[in-house]
């Protein structure tokens, strides 16, 4: 399992509620790819939300949110936790 | 206090240790402006850092990075960690 960061833009901005929801079905999905969304922010005036989110890899992470609700992320990082 | 989430592009990579020491300097120079780093999260190769910040406004939490090391985010979204 790894780290990894992704960033969604949405032009025109985005409703926490929307997002909440989304979430929801990653939370309902992502047993079958053994992926965990942790926890993710949100700036619904600007667009973007970000997601952390713990994976076999960057294709499994993308897949439950393809299969969740679609919208797949723009950008997902590899990342480590500094301390 | 609000939540930020700062995003900066490091061209060539960047080395954990590095920003571990960034991290450090913005813990001792954070208290003078009320703003508090909380998480961060560093893509080694890809060269980006992600840094979770409670701040009162996105001003304080870049003069926090400037004064400390003097590297100021590309990009600071006000967030809501959503549930």
């Amino acid at each position: 399992m790894a780290l990894f960061m992704d960033v969604h833009h949405m032009d025109g901005g985005v409703s926490i509620d929307d997002v909440v929801k989304a979430h929801q079905a990653d939370l309902a999905t992502q047993s079958g790819y053994d992926v965990q969304y942790l926890r993710y922010w949100v700036d619904e005036a600007g667009g973007k939300i970000f997601c952390l989110v713990d994976a076999p890899d960057a294709e499994a992470a993308n897949t439950v949110h393809r299969e969740a609700h679609g919208l797949v992320a723009d950008e997902i990082y590899p990342v480590q936790e500094g301390v």
